[in-house]
């Protein structure tokens, strides 16, 4: 179905999808390759909500030249009026005459709409060329319109025998610059940046993409169970959400002054709804979500089944059992009952190791 | 000084060398490649102790094509005689025009006698090529040599934080098939597998090679400090030795019947003196210690500075803050006590990971 030269424009698209992974959330990112006797005549890609689609861009490269060719776009173009007009409308005026696309669009309400449009207008049309590197690239997006929450991607750095800190709490500089940088690079592509009260109090953290050239700051996001956040924390401002389980008061008031938004979100255990809260920032468009929070608050995350992937640094050395663990979990009576993980990838960054590792879900009894 | 053919053929000789990686002990693991006019006309590896040495099997198969032929030899050809005459006189009267050497003899005691020896006898000779790859070839046979010690590689399996087993001591199968056949081949180039009772207590582990095909089963090493092992223990037998700290009673004599050495090694705190159970042990011609002990006796050895290599296999998996730990240290005041490492080897075996780090020693103060 899908010829050498097909693999070619399509890997291409995808590659230009990829330049907009820090920007078009929460849009998904997408490319789109013109051919025209085995030749480029244009090329696009989103970069940001409210701009062009990636097919627009393309078309409006290749001009005249798009009559009669070969569109390769990473996702199912669009049929709706939205803030463009439909993607698959302009491809049909352009003349293109045949139309492959990595992947239909998750969004069950539209899902296989832009598609049909353009098999109706005559235009050849095949899905499923490199289909899954099309959906990993998109994962939030996916996640968000197919399960109404965000991916979440948890962010730990340990010492070989699973060790965050010293008993003593000190941990800084556990791993190495190429480590910490690459940890900005994944901030840079998650809408939104969660954390616990501990590490609040404990580190003051900004929770910023900083060291990577991004025209955008994800949301931060703090559970703060008993709303005990200091009103002068770092983290503070406009684009920062604080979750609780308290009744809101004066303190309240005094975090929106200075930009915040408090969000009441108390589960009948009095703690904060952790799958509520994930729930609610998909509502408000948040594709993909970076946790970075000590093992207390990751622990909770684990065992109520919210995390879908571990990004895990560790450097080369022991800190001894003494040491702080990495999660705290329920205690365990049998392996089976164990965080079940697949490692997705695996490298070295400096002197660090840096593993991926998607949870594998639970069966179902 | 080297050509590229030179390379080959040592590279060549170096593929021989390994296959006694299971045999040779005591000795090295040599292997030699006679070369004429670009062509191999005979090779050889060493066996096992008391039988031909590498240069000895290459002049054999090359016969008179041995005359003005280049050798090429993982180790220096040693100038003894020893159980079997020195192959530098064999090299001499085979009449080789040229010697390449990877390495010289680690023994400082006959080192760079064997090149002397075919220098004078008006042989080219040259030393060095590729020998950072035969030194780790026979790292063990080095550290011997060189430090009087073996070389002591410890094992261990873990999930991704640093657990060994629950809390209630359920471990078994934490990592798979692939992890635990590579566990039997580090096993089997080991001269000594070594543990501690904690470990013969819970476990009663055989300690030997399993699915693997090797002619000989490495000395069982068990640090038992106060002399507790059951007379039944399954890793009691020709081949074993049990270190303790404690007086020996009749409960050595139950062992020696079972074929055990019992080693009485009290250091002044009462306990086991590690450092001097490996010396012992280099004395009897260990090369490499493989150790597969639980978190006390492993960072015993950490904390003393004892262990040179780890070997970690990965299971992707989190059991939790509440299960055992890897490793007991002292507890740390400041980062700069950690146990330092450098990951030398990082690959993926079944579904689990496989770390291969040495222990960076600390600085002089």
């Amino acid at each position: 179905m899908f010829s050498v030269a097909d693999h070619e424009f399509m890997a291409r698209a995808l590659r230009l999808a990829e330049l907009g992974l820090w920007t078009t959330s929460p849009n998904p990112r997408v490319g789109c390759v013109l051919v025209k006797d085995g030749r480029i005549v244009g090329e696009g890609w989103h970069r940001r909500a409210g701009e062009a689609h990636a097919e627009i861009h393309a078309l409006k490269a290749a001009g005249a030249d798009a009559l009669g060719a070969v569109a390769y776009v990473t996702l199912e173009p669009c049929s709706h009026f939205g803030r463009t007009p439909p993607c698959a409308k302009a491809l049909i005026d352009a003349g293109v005459s045949r139309v492959v696309a990595a992947m239909q669009d998750p969004n069950p309400e539209v899902s296989g709409r832009g598609l049909a449009m353009l098999r109706e207008a005559g235009i050849e049309v095949v899905c499923g060329l490199l289909e899954a590197e099309a959906r990993e690239l998109n994962i939030g997006f996916v996640s968000r319109m197919t399960r109404q929450r965000p991916w979440v991607r948890l962010k730990m750095a340990a010492s070989l025998d699973g060790r965050t800190a010293l008993a003593n709490g000190q941990s800084q500089w556990i791993t190495g610059a190429a480590a910490r940088q690459d940890g900005h690079r994944w901030r840079a592509r998650a809408c939104a940046i969660l954390t616990g009260m501990g590490t609040v109090r404990d580190d003051d953290p900004q929770l910023t993409v900083r060291g990577v050239d991004t025209t955008r700051q994800p949301l931060r996001v703090v559970v703060d169970g008993r709303l005990e956040i200091s009103p002068s924390a770092r983290v503070l401002g406009s684009g920062t959400v604080i979750a609780t389980a308290s009744e809101e008061g004066a303190l309240s008031d005094a975090l929106r002054a200075r930009g915040a938004e408090v969000w009441s979100l108390a589960n009948t255990a009095g703690r904060v709804d952790l799958s509520r809260l994930l729930t609610l920032l998909a509502q408000r468009g948040i594709n993909e979500v970076h946790v970075e929070a000590g093992r207390g608050l990751s622990g909770a995350l684990f065992a109520a089944g919210l995390v879908d992937e571990l990004l895990l640094y560790m450097a080369p050395c022991l800190l001894g059992s003494d040491a702080r663990g990495l999660v705290d979990l329920p205690e365990l009576s049998s392996l089976a009952e164990k965080v079940a993980l697949k490692i997705s990838d695996l490298r070295v960054l400096g002197d660090d190791l840096r593993i991926l590792a998607r949870v594998v879900p639970a069966k179902a009894p």
